[in-house]
């Protein structure tokens, strides 16, 4: 490619301009950024592009344009580009959320163009663009969303840019992939907030400094708990009725294990310990985490 | 000290055995072990042990005695070595959960015999002897349980034990103890149980592969969920009381949370998610985790 525009250089997007210009994908990497602080940090690190304001001039030239802003962002960001955009220029995201989002795209969107939506599983507790690294999406998936009006070819490219990234690509629609991400991560994430909020606000009511004790699980969930809370809250939002269904089913679960403690059912409780065990087997297994005891932190 | 018996040799036996070792703190280490599994592997290794089945015979010349198999192993146990007790030896165990075990230790043991509870946080996804690290306590708290009937002398003896070991001890009552870890730790257990268990009801239930996607946020709960059945369970049933209580604080927070993502409460929930942030900062402050993004596993 000659020309890629980045949109939003936090954590995502400044780990792909870095993946990008590692492997050579494109001639020139343009980034628009609205926050100044981003702006003066991309500077001082020197990363390999150019940063832009001009929308105008830069647009009709562009071979990919990604968008790595909060889903939030999204509305407001089409409305200044919209009129420069022409059906040459590919366009993708990397939202953790896409039904609702991919429907708004196309209410906004002028006609004629598309939009062909990605979502890279990877992230970290930590944002912007300091943080980011050019192996973020080695080996991890990509998910590529396909519908009806999906554009085959610019799919194809899209699934080409991906695998030089180094991710491995998923295809599925918007509705099975907004299913499966609110459990194997909204729900997670939500959970992670929650069980920090209950921590702290247990803290207050019983004036003991809990906090301190936290090696005990509490800081695993820390972890998830301290992601960019604007980028979450749009996600909630977005993926709002699977992840309402997923926490009804956590509760539900919840209850039975309540049950089970209550009742001090053994061999109900224990094989639902035993069940979960073989999960972190089959994560390793299939390479989503590493094969450390305790994360290899310690 | 010159003689020190380890009941029980699986992960925290043994990174205690060879914490012991390395820092010379008793001339001769036993063991007590009661799977033929576990003597082979402790074989195999060369840990600097002598494994006895003679309790009768090394019992009374020990000085320090110290329970590290599961709760629900101690009434048993308890009867095995009674006999043999006196009041010089100092026994302590490492269980997680205190108030209930402790009234059970007391109904067991006989008359004139002290019992002081200690509890390392400290332990892995894995268990096994195996898997011991001489370093597992190594700046990690561990609680010492002060009641009204403890035997200040030997309170004063572990304290320093566990110091050279390299924790940092702190001494609380039996209640406060399971009060703080039912928060810190066995919540966060339960609630990761939990969400495994969601994750791969709903799997079944939608017929997706949902698993190979858990780099979202599912594998970080999934270590946690991989920890052992008969332990947790233990703990679970021991401090019943106050973990069904933390379960209802977490099922009212997440009804809270639910219906901020339901009425689409921007403020709400983004203050939830801002102020959750700040206790990661405070758990890296604390150096209760590594102060490195995504636990430095990537």
């Amino acid at each position: 490619m000659k020309n890629i525009l980045i949109i939003g250089c936090g954590l995502i997007g400044s780990s792909l301009l870095r993946a990008i210009a590692d492997r050579k994908i494109s001639k020139k990497i343009f980034i628009y950024e609205k926050s100044k602080s981003n702006i003066l940090k991309i500077k001082k690190l020197r990363l390999p592009c150019t940063i832009t304001n001009d929308l105008k001039k830069i647009i009709p030239n562009l071979d990919l344009i990604i968008f790595c802003t909060p889903l939030g962002e999204y509305e407001k960001m089409i409305s200044k580009i919209n009129k420069y955009l022409s059906s040459k220029t590919i366009i993708t995201d990397v939202g953790s959320s896409k039904k609702k989002s991919m429907q708004l795209i196309k209410n906004k969107l002028k006609k004629g163009i598309y939009w062909t939506s990605s979502h890279p599983i990877a992230g970290s507790e930590v944002s912007g663009p300091e943080h980011g690294v050019k192996n973020l999406f080695l080996n991890k998936w990509c998910i590529l969303i396909k519908e009806k009006n999906t554009n085959k070819k610019h799919l194809k490219v899209l699934n080409k840019f991906w695998k030089k990234i180094g991710s491995r690509v998923a295809v599925m629609d918007s509705k099975k992939h907004d299913t499966i991400f609110s459990m194997t991560s909204h729900l997670p994430h939500l959970i992670a907030y929650n069980l920090v909020k209950t921590a702290t606000d247990f803290e207050k009511q019983k004036k003991y400094n809990l906090i301190k004790f936290s090696a005990g699980g509490l800081r695993d969930f820390s972890r998830i708990a301290a992601s960019n809370e604007i980028m979450w809250r749009d996600v909630f939002f977005n993926n709002q009725t699977n992840i309402l269904k997923a926490i009804d089913l956590f509760i539900k679960n919840l209850h039975l294990f309540k049950r089970d403690i209550q009742s001090k059912n053994n061999k109900s409780l224990v094989k639902k310990l035993v069940d979960t065990k073989k999960v972190r087997k089959k994560i390793i297994k299939l390479k989503q985490d590493i094969n450390r005891p305790d994360f290899g932190r310690s």
